[in-house]
């Protein structure tokens, strides 16, 4: 991987989760020419884009997608904005930064939020949120949970929680309760039926498993999701934010929909264009998508063996909650000289290839974090897999040697 | 300009008021491979494009520069969750399609505001605003308008403002009120002088004069009025918006200023570096900023008197009152046979220009848009502005036979 970006600097594998290394079509698709956002062959494109973003959640055409120029962080707020209103209780599952994250946007627009916080490395025990839900619609107030959100992989950690088996879990107890689940780390790189588990909400980002640059927001809304925000804006309560109001954008989505140009904000056209080239290999390449996912459990299975063999332990504590896309692995035990990631790291990017650090806090210099989605999974046979396990031992034995190195001499003194 | 785009598509030249014509850096740097948003290559990008955007709207180093992944809608969306508080006051200048929008935002986030419309075509007259302001600072409430916006260009009339007279007016006689300049379609296209003007804050988007890609919001807010943000969070008055917080934003925004990553949502890393290209040739580039504003005021001129030759009537009716990075013209009056602004965009698409049309309702089919900024004017010698007026005076010419002849034809049967 030494394409040259300039004289003085050398292409370096990108190896976090997210944003990922584009495929050669997508990094073309993003080097084409802007074209106007309302012309025949952008709407085009934005509406096969729509299109194709139902397949990759796996709903049908009732349901209403968003593509939002903005960061992910863009698909709390529309959950925020257009379904709390003051008062509603919603019910966060964490399994780390990011779930709180969640929980912090739905407090913003006014909601009475309570979090079911796993143990670090861990998921939240179904047990529990049965358990909660029940409590919440047995409890005096009569007010159910509007709605439960499930950060289905935690980029922090690399958790993965089990998304259908909640859902059915609150179509059981809380059928009233709408759930929404955070797929910014997971869509297009573990399995996502939103219409067989009865998803309500699905939203993600660009730059993650569906393989774009980031910059956009992805949002499916189901049909009954519309209904109660179409309620709410019939009695007279409008969106708590005007940027992300489905006021606002549903008209402009349901137009494009159709292949018809509408306008409230300029799209972000080259993002789009490229967003449109990912979802081509996805939904209608070579590899299907049930494919993809298979060459995903795949990768992440040699990622993770080959850092067990280095002797690093998986953040992920559970077998079946652990991603597919990613992994986050403590630094290896060191008797006497301990390691840190930024130790790792730096070897690592010696050798051009760039893993993240740390973002839990009580953890965050004892553990790395690497992703391992779309192109580097699918693309070249394995080209980037490959790499990614070869500089992860080089590194982890190179740093490990240094500390023992430098431990000894210190000894000596 | 005939590039191929595919074997089925030839590249049109983007003849609109936004998204612009790329240069050939900006669009080379925008088909880079994405690099980490917390690499240290990206992070000087961050940085440096922070301080460029300062040095585009002329203030200095005190003021605080936010570059988010939005459209431009997001920086009416950023003053309205941020400067607004329920009932405050806020006094908006509309010349067109644009500023009623603003209006829209602000009310969104609880602001009564009050509206100096102009006539279509024209500029809302001084002694209006003045008047207007008096009368708030006198009435028994007390309450003087917390902010007042002007549209420095409306992209739907082509309406300039003259956003110095008006902030001197406002610094006059009603110190206190915090000027917000709409400047999406005027940065890089038109003079701006944040701090000799005393503007508290400039709003803008990446695809127009600033030369990039659409997808990100470029605003700039001054000293005193993250103080006065500052102030309200201390008073424990909440942003009205999660994504567009300022207090989510600020901590970024001021890392990002000093050279270390930050992380509150993935920045558009794609869309920020081809940015920062395009202000490496604003600010840096071997033509100056004055001397970019005067090829854009030369340009302008020649668009408008060879519309004015083709019988073209401007939108924008004053002279002073006229934006220099875009036209809106009427089409010319055909007596008998009245002319729609589709028949001559037609015209002008065949011959592989893109041109706009209307914006405002109550004119909406009888006017056409043209940009001219960025690239197109300051690029090649001038290639692709003599293409505009030579497609724009053969799409009239062409419109006009056709229509007469059909005339002819309908008379004679």
């Amino acid at each position: 991987m030494e394409r040259q970006m300039s004289s003085s600097t050398v292409k370096k594998l990108l190896a976090i989760p997210g944003p990922i290394e584009l495929s050669p079509t997508v990094q073309s698709a993003l080097a084409l020419p802007t074209l106007s956002h309302v012309s025949p062959e952008f709407v085009k494109i934005f509406q096969e884009s729509l299109h194709m973003t139902r397949q990759v959640v796996q709903t049908n055409s009732s349901s209403t997608p968003f593509i939002l120029a903005g960061s992910g962080t863009l698909g709390w707020d529309q959950v925020g904005a257009n379904l709390i209103e003051a008062g509603d209780r919603a019910l966060v599952l964490s399994t780390g930064y990011f779930g709180l994250g969640f929980r912090d946007c739905l407090q913003a627009y006014g909601a009475r939020v309570d979090v079911l916080k796993s143990d670090l490395g861990g998921t939240v025990p179904l047990g529990d949120v049965e358990k909660t839900l029940r409590k919440a619609k047995e409890s005096g107030t009569g007010r159910p949970y509007k709605l439960i959100t499930i950060t289905h992989v935690d980029t922090s950690t690399g958790v993965l929680s089990d998304a259908r088996a909640i859902a059915a879990c609150v179509q059981r107890v809380s059928p009233g309760t709408l759930v929404v689940l955070d797929a910014v780390c997971s869509l297009a790189s573990e399995d996502i039926q939103m219409d067989a588990w009865g998803l309500d909400v699905v939203l993600s980002a660009s730059q993650k498993g569906l393989g774009g640059p980031p910059g956009l927001s992805i949002l499916v809304a189901s049909r009954r999701t519309i209904s109660i925000f179409e309620d709410r804006i019939k009695r007279g309560v409008k969106s708590g934010s005007y940027y992300s109001s489905w006021e606002k954008w549903l008209p402009i989505m349901r137009a494009y929909d159709q292949n018809k140009p509408a306008y409230f904000g300029t799209p972000a056209v080259n993002l789009v264009t490229a967003y449109h080239a990912s979802l081509r290999e996805i939904v209608q390449g070579s590899i299907s998508l049930s494919t993809r996912l298979s060459m995903h459990i795949a990768a992440s299975d040699l990622v993770k063996c080959t850092a067990e063999a280095l002797g690093m332990v998986q953040v992920a504590r559970e077998p079946k909650g652990r991603a597919h896309g990613m992994t986050a692995l403590y630094v290896p035990d060191l008797p006497g000289a301990p390691l840190t990631a930024a130790d790792i790291l730096a070897q690592v990017g010696k050798r051009n290839v760039v893993m993240a650090g740390g973002l839990v806090a009580e953890i965050k210099d004892r553990y790395i974090r690497i992703g391992h989605m779309g192109w580097s999974v699918v693309g070249e046979e394995g080209k980037d897999i490959r790499t990614i396990l070869q500089v992860l031992e080089d590194s982890v034995k190179n740093a490990i040697a240094i500390k023992k190195n430098a431990s000894t001499a210190s000894a000596r003194l």
